[in-house]
């Protein structure tokens, strides 16, 4: 058996969907720094009409809003979280962490050589 | 905000590739289930040549063989679980288990209201 097996955890939430995960989490931070839905796609190199759908489908299978549009300013409107949004993906991120290095506390408890072999990296 | 949501985790270990995750340990059982490759490709719908390649891909990756070859018997011949893959099988659906009732305990204390809500059902 090779030694440098690691552990890779994919969290999603669901309610009658996959409404949140890694996707819209990684989206929706690039619209915080960006304030603008097609920037944040632009910088994905994601079609600005797969991000609208990504967060329409999360606000849909969430029931909250996630993105305000703004208006006027130096780039002529654009968009930024809603408090709702920013709560959860707060919430989101933290039970990310949390979660993985608990996973990775297992991993090495149940594979206990590899993990050792794989901390040498 | 919905107060059903629920949270799902796919779990895969890596060395330089993705080497083992649901999909493979769904294989497997079969193979354990059916001794033989070929029926357990056709068990979910699978080609045997896809099924092959996601075993191959599995020993390449963590070093060890997953398959051995049986000769003869009534079915002509057919595939078992190795020992190593026997070990592998089972310390991976035990982790995955103790992970997801972590994951889900650690959900319901930063999601509150939706994990009461969900486990009406």
């Amino acid at each position: 058996m090779r030694e440098d097996l690691r552990v890779n955890l994919s969290i999603r939430i669901f309610t009658d969907r996959k409404c949140f995960g890694p996707g819209i989490a990684a989206l929706l931070h690039r619209v915080d720094e960006l304030h603008s839905l097609r920037a944040a796609a632009q910088s994905m190199e994601m079609a600005y009409s797969k991000a609208w759908k990504i967060v329409k489908n999360g606000e849909e299978g969430l029931g909250i809003r996630l993105l305000s549009s703004t208006t006027g300013g130096k780039n002529g409107g654009g968009a930024v979280l809603t408090e709702e949004a920013r709560a959860l993906l707060e919430n989101y991120d933290a039970y990310c962490q949390e979660l993985r290095a608990l996973a990775e506390q297992k991993f090495a408890e149940r594979f206990p050589v590899r993990m050792e072999a794989a901390s040498k990296d």
